[in-house]
């Protein structure tokens, strides 16, 4: 779909594969040429011109209608997902209302307006040396965006997914790489979004998907000179490429806010876990094995004290996670990958493994599995801090607090960590959750790190490997901040002023005016 | 300067050379060795565990204090600055304020507190279907900075600049390589440093400076794995060298605000220019002389439609520029790029040489020059935006307005990006305008891109090449954001909350609880 146009022109097509059937779905979905390619991101570019100078009510509005749109779909659109990704439909339901009220907050965000973080510093005319000049800063728009869905969240992290309700909600276009895993999921959710952009006048061009591979279709598109920004979520190495690819390979390099691959580690601290072995080891059990472990929150990781209580505690996660049933992945990569990682982890020197489900052959499903190591095999061994996508998770058992602190500093870069203790165990383990504090975009205390809140205070991100950028969030409403810029306009005529920065602040934004926060007029 | 330590392993020296003495001054300054750069980097991890911890009031006493002591420096700091800048007096007087006063407006910043951005949403228990856990986000600092020094600001980009005081301010340690041509300079500043990180009761390693060859030393600070980010200011080239190590040759990319190359358009307007094409020119020749042309704002390129007052302007332009005397610039790399790059654009097909002081040989000195081409041309070769870091500009003649339009949307990045117009001009013009300000970090009207004011709304940054990440400002009190990233506390107990963060808001910080501005306690 470039723009709103459906445009086959290639004879070459994919289809969806579904885990459920175990078979490919017959509809064919063309694969865009490199000509189509190109028409996207032109016509993208040719929206912007038009769409970055909507008024907020207009855009909110914009965001409202996708919003009904897609509710508008019913009960074809659950049906469809469930065939394609074998999610279970009460979660789906669930991934909808998340999707739609993530494109409800935008919409809010917007007609409150605050986020541009309008700043103004009055001319200072009779100042001595020299008079300081008007000068008002605001954040703007910057181009369009390009958008790669991921297999996880075919609604939430797809095709009107965060990045695309970020980057509409910031006055920028959006071209989605549609996830090969879910293809009819997302024709549907396309077709919703162009529908609302008809019904609100939105320019054509201000969204396009394209179907391909991703080396190819999806590299266009990365290095395209049109292309201001690229939201990706998915594997370590496809986000690698993507992020390299846009220093290395394009004349103007361009932001890449790229969620790729966290562990979650959880420190179990031993007065909790003393006090509360079993209802860790349920909480966890239920986070470990949550829609099949796939999800980039999953608790990878757990950091305990090799004392009387370990053992206990671990037959008690073993016993709960034997009770999960095996549960139908994404599809046959996840799947495969899953056992395989799982697999190579097991034989690195000092993983035992404590208890893995059989690997149910020919039906992509997954089974969970428990782990464990040594911190010291851990500590020397990065290997062991390979993402196994799934319902997994690896104990590393610590023998005094300087050993758990050496554990945690040899940590990656992780979207979340948590913390499982009381009082006391924060004040003794101080030095341990300061370190765990310093690798990860969310720390948490006894819960559990599945389960991403959209909100306003919400961090989805964090040091790298979790994303490519640990300045960024991707859910929230923060993460419109990733498809913007700021620009200054010194000595600007105020009839020329846009409206966030007038005298009279028309919008009744909360601004910093000469240095000080205020709603009031200038 | 590793810490608080001299340190001078190495027999290898550099020297200073005086552009004013054309001659090496006489002290020597080692270059630092790979073990010296390593404690530098080691040193400031462990500082940064202490220092992040330091509230407020001790970091913004600490800028203070900085100031203070580089005040105390008194003249000789200006004598040593002359010498090896050959900058004037007045101007170097001028920046030793503006770099006093920039440490100030951190202070500032740090005791107001609400630049780390707090948020808060709070649970929501009774939530259907699932509670609401509270959440909790703010800014935090990363990790040591690497600052390399700029040659044409001694004090304001250099080793207690900006980019220092902006990741001191942010809550982190700062280690600078010293730029070469001003290497007396830089010892003055650090040990003003030094001796105010000893009276602060700051830890060991919060500031060292290294000397060395930037391929060899500064290489090996970007590459360094306890380094999280790096300032720098300087030519495309070596920021591009940077940025790219910075990507490829880290195991953790981290990122790079590198400001590198501008040529600042002025867009001068049919009707503005006909009513004072006196005016105008004087202020525009007065911008390209200003400092012999050494800054980053230097206006180098000037649209104007090729009509009957384009000749008259070109004419008054010439004379003023004519009059301008022969200038000392910073070092003999800086003159002899200037004449390279002059001479080299001066060749390219359709430019027109309308005037250029003599290269006064041998004495490091810049003359004016002033270059014409014609819009068809500027329009089909990039060459002609080359950064000519020197009092040089170059006139472009348009033939109307779609000429314009087209060439100025075959611009690169730039830091600003300037319109000479009435209101009937911009009207008028309005295609044009808007094609400018997607291009620049700051649009400013009626006036010169020289002179960059250190306040809240400056942006100083923009697209690429003019910077390696135009979401950032390296000028005024938004430059703290280039050295944090936020961070999520879930359900943290009260007790563990950083002050930022606690209902009772003890710092009285303007804050966004429930998706609502207040300074309020929650």
């Amino acid at each position: 779909m470039i723009g709103y146009r459906k445009s086959i022109s290639s004879e070459n097509f994919l289809q969806a594969y579904s885990p459920v059937q175990q078979d490919y779905l017959p509809e064919n979905f063309a694969i865009a040429t490199t000509d189509e390619v190109d028409s996207a991101v032109m016509q993208a570019e040719n929206a912007f011109a038009t769409y970055k100078a909507c008024s907020p009510e207009q855009k909110a509005n914009f965001l409202e209608t996708i919003a009904e749109e897609i509710n508008s779909l019913g009960d074809a659109l659950i049906a469809r997902a469930m065939l394609e990704t074998g999610l279970p439909e009460a979660r789906l339901l669930g991934e909808r209302g998340r999707t739609t009220g993530q494109l409800k907050l935008f919409a809010d965000l917007l007609r409150e307006g605050s986020w541009v973080e309008a700043v103004i510093d009055e001319a200072l005319p009779d100042r001595k040396p020299l008079p300081r000049s008007d000068l008002r800063k605001m954040l703007v728009p910057i181009g369009p965006v390009v958008v790669f869905g991921a297999s996880n969240f075919p609604f939430a992290f797809s095709t009107a997914g965060g990045d695309t309700a970020a980057a509409f909600a910031a006055g920028n276009p959006v071209i989605v790489k549609a996830h090969e895993s879910h293809l009819g999921t997302n024709e549907m959710i396309g077709s919703a979004i162009k529908t609302a952009a008809l019904k609100c006048n939105m320019p054509d061009g201000i969204f396009s998907f394209v179907v391909g591979e991703g080396p190819v279709t999806g590299m266009q598109l990365v290095k395209h000179p049109g292309v201001k920004a690229i939201g990706f979520t998915g594997s370590y190495k496809a986000g690698m490429a993507i992020y390299k690819a846009a220093v290395n390979e394009r004349e103007v390099p361009v932001p890449v806010y790229a969620e790729m691959s966290s562990i979650n580690p959880v420190l179990i601290l031993p007065q909790r876990l003393k006090a509360a072995s079993a209802t860790v080891a349920t909480q966890l059990a239920g986070s470990v094995t949550l829609g099949v472990g796939q999800f980039c929150t999953n608790p990878g990781l757990m950091f305990l004290m090799n004392d009387e209580n370990a053992e206990v505690f671990i037959n008690e996660l073993k016993e709960k996670l034997l009770a999960a049933p095996a549960g139908t992945m994404l599809n046959k990569n996840v799947c495969n990958n899953y056992y395989e990682a799982k697999n190579k982890v097991s034989k690195e020197a000092g993983v035992a493994v404590l208890f893995e489900g059989d690997n149910v052959s020919g039906t992509v499903k997954g089974t969970a599995a428990l782990l464990k190591v040594n911190a010291a095999d851990f500590i020397s061994n990065p290997q062991l801090q390979t993402e196994i996508f799934g319902p997994s998770s690896l104990v590393i058992l610590c023998n005094d607090q300087s050993e758990m602190l050496k554990a945690l500093q040899s940590l990656h870069g992780q979207l979340t960590g948590t913390i499982i203790g009381n009082a006391e165990d924060c004040n003794n383990y101080k030095d341990c959750i300061d370190v765990l504090s310093s690798k990860v975009g969310r720390l948490l205390y006894n819960g559990v790190p599945t389960g991403v809140e959209v909100c306003h205070a919400m961090v989805h991100g964090g040091p790298f490997p979790a994303t490519t950028d640990a300045r960024a969030t991707s859910v929230g409403a923060d993460s419109i901040k990733r498809f913007v810029r700021p620009i200054c306009l010194q000595d600007c005529p105020p009839e020329f002023l846009p409206d966030a920065l007038k005298n009279e602040n028309p919008l009744g934004l909360m601004r910093k005016v000469n240095g000080v926060y205020t709603r009031g007029s200038d």
